[in-house]
């Protein structure tokens, strides 16, 4: 199935040819289209291009199939599976200059945009009509909407209001043949045939390429009113968090942070004179400003209930940003500190997210090594950090990485909350995938892409 | 493609070999497998089984394979597209006897469940826990969670909650092919391969059949508060439909009533001396008591200064049954008032709902009958009943629904919000997707299903 060709002088030359088409291959540059955020990984691309336009993606592909040659889709290239590395050679297909927002309709409460509009971007604009857009990744400031979809990317405020899945009622992709497809609908709901809108959303660029997307919009919370809680330990943590969704209360966020994670983290705590605290949840509400005021305070009483030993509220904007700090300085002080970083996407059931962090120890001393874990404990969805002191520690690492997902299945998880598989999971798929699963799956791909020219060697390699 | 072969004894034989399956053919009951819900809709099949256990679905469909005859997989028959008629003939599969609820995690919000649990009996069950199955369709309480998966069905609550897709966070599935495979997850979140789940949900049974369902629960709202307000006319409503929204408020349910509706209803109406509403709201907000109480105080001020003439607040249960027994009484009425009834189900985009509806006494003249319109203003999603005082209307109101559907396309609409393509729609589709949309679909299903025979005639002929 590799057997591709190389970008040759001729195939440069026809695809120069295609109109509106910018083609890149400084050194330097295709170098940075090597990478995405993934740490390691990286493959030199052949050839990078720029699109804008729909037909030239269309004739971009059409060469792909008649010459044979593998065609990358990238947004902004901050993906953490390694979804969009060249590894076959090829053409990376950029698609950062297709970054218009086509429409935005404050009454039907939808945007229509390109795949290369950045998140923040989209959140902004039509903030100002009172709407919002809720996914949102990490990398809001960096990453694009594309790639949002093409990895059904999650967030924070997934919790309450759900991942990208749930926000794409329609697209547009070009088809791996070059064909264009317009899937799903400009309206809140609809049922008309199989749903390849959400087949294309979380394919990871292996079916089309999606070239305009269709979103949904909600009403601007009001208000929001954020929560920080210190535990001794962990589980009490946890169990409060179920207290909190079986009393009904429904935070934008639920988030959590381990004992490793604060011994990196006590100097930026937003609390005096804490010792060794085993836990803090981030815990946000939003909505109208009494309501969410009168909720914030049932939770942190129910915090307190669960052995909370501090607790601290914040409605406006500086100190509720001191707090996320917390948590954005904790993934970087985890990477400064350590030569070794897999990080690692997984989710257990969330009324087993204590069990599961409480056998983190054991995988640290399997290989001798520390791993932090934080993220989304409304939807047990936890961030790991395997590390280690040393960059030659990475195959014992491996090891671990494949036990806990070993773990994570047994005990009704999954390995990818919302990063993704793309190189970084792929090894172990089988664990979690029947081999029902995969031959279905690998039929649906070959049913897109029968030459396999389409981002090949990511997801089903 | 329809050359199928009859059940002959020989076949009857070998499916009455298979363990544990119930055969059904004395002749009253085959006829009342031969319709479900859609007016008019009527298929006798040759042979109806009830199965209980997975081995036996795979096994008919393995023997269906095999020998060439259609299976046609059913849940409780409340179908209103005809997605459940056997209209080749051949074997009906009720799914009513798979009807057991494996499992209700209260602490993981989950619960799983095989496919012939009604509706209303999940939604029960979980309720114990204090926990949430909030898919509504009108036909909760004699409607299958399995075939609410297969139509993707809605109900009032959506514009708050979602559809069934947003619930359904894994699945089992017999293929055409009599393999069994499972997709999704049991987590809150998982994006590893693709979306095998809601490709099957909203499938209407032509993908396989669903034997077994992971369903995402949320906490139990803990109150409820229901307003309900006249307008002289429904543009003025509509366009407080759009000011509730942007002002921030996310109501559970945001339903609408016509002029036309409301001619029917003058005797049931909640309020005294009301001659000539020009259209009803029905609006429920949902979730802690104080704040509901507030949020539906300002919903009706918003109402009052949209031009709403009359307004009346419900908080106790009683109450509120008789608001909604409004919306449940008229489309009795509709029915019991008109020979000839075709129930449409076309969504548009919210902001131009008024434009629509006012165009219906357009389509009224056309033919001579009267439309009713209702439903779900917060979606778009509008039940339209097009009506005649006599059967032999059918061929001039059909014409006329065709007409609505190319204007509903033509503004950026759909012809289904929850009911579904099946037999009802199928003339339809051509006018919302595209040719590239239509092979892809079929070439899909050719590759579930090559021999066609699972639910064949249905969604694409």
């Amino acid at each position: 199935m590799n057997d591709y060709v190389p970008i040759t002088a001729e195939i440069r030359k026809r695809i120069a040819a295609i109109k509106g088409m910018t083609i890149i291959d400084a050194p330097e540059k295709l170098d940075e289209f090597g990478r995405d955020k993934t740490p390691g990984a990286f493959h030199l691309p052949e050839l990078v291009c720029e699109a804008t336009e729909v037909p030239q993606i269309q004739a971009l592909l059409r060469l792909a199939n008649e010459c044979r040659f593998p065609v990358i889709p990238r947004g902004l290239g901050t993906g953490l599976a390694g979804g969009a590395i060249p590894i076959h050679g090829g053409v990376v297909l950029s698609l950062a200059k297709m970054n218009r927002i086509l429409a935005i309709e404050p009454r039907n409460m939808i945007a229509v945009v390109e795949p290369g509009v950045p998140n923040l971007t989209l959140k902004n604009a039509v903030r100002q009509y009172g709407l919002c857009y809720p996914p949102d990744p990490a990398s809001n400031d960096t990453c694009s909407i594309g790639g949002n979809a093409a990895t059904n990317a999650g967030g924070p405020a997934c919790v309450k209001y759900g991942t990208t899945r749930d926000y794409v009622l329609g697209l547009e992709a070009v088809l791996p043949s070059g064909e264009l497809v317009e899937a799903g609908v400009r309206t809140r709901k609809g049922v008309v045939g199989y749903d390849l809108t959400r087949l294309l959303v979380g394919s990871e660029g292996t079916l089309g390429v999606i070239t305009k997307l269709i979103l949904r919009l909600i009403p601007h919370p009001a208000d929001v009113t954020t929560l920080v809680a210190l535990f001794p330990k962990l589980s009490p943590a946890m169990e409060t968090i179920t207290m909190i969704l079986m009393r009904g209360h429904m935070p934008a966020t639920l988030e959590f942070m381990d004992a490793r994670c604060l011994e990196l983290a006590g100097d930026i705590l937003p609390f005096e004179g804490v010792s060794q605290a085993g836990a803090m949840l981030l815990i946000e509400s939003d909505g109208a400003t009494e309501a969410i005021r009168r909720e914030i305070e049932a939770i942190r009483t129910l915090c307190l209930e669960g052995g909370a030993s501090d607790t601290l509220v914040a409605t406006d904007a500086e100190k509720r940003k001191q707090m996320w700090d917390v948590r954005r300085e904790i993934s970087l002080r985890i990477e400064e500190a350590h030569p070794l970083d897999i990080q690692e996407d997984i989710v257990v059931p969330i009324g087993r997210i204590a069990e599961f962090v409480e056998c983190l120890p054991e995988f640290e001393a399997a290989y001798g090594g520390k791993i932090y874990a934080f993220g989304h404990s409304g939807d047990g969805n936890i961030h790991l950090s395997v590390t280690a002191g040393s960059f030659d520690a990475r195959p014992q690492a491996e090891q671990v990485v494949r036990k806990i997902i070993e773990k994570v299945v047994a005990m009704g998880g999954t390995m990818s909350g919302e990063h993704g598989v793309g190189i970084a999971k792929q090894p172990f798929l089988p664990i979690e995938l029947s081999a029902e699963s995969m031959r279905l799956q690998r039929a649906i791909k070959l049913l897109f892409d029968p030459n396999l020219i389409l981002n090949p060697g990511k997801l089903f390699a």
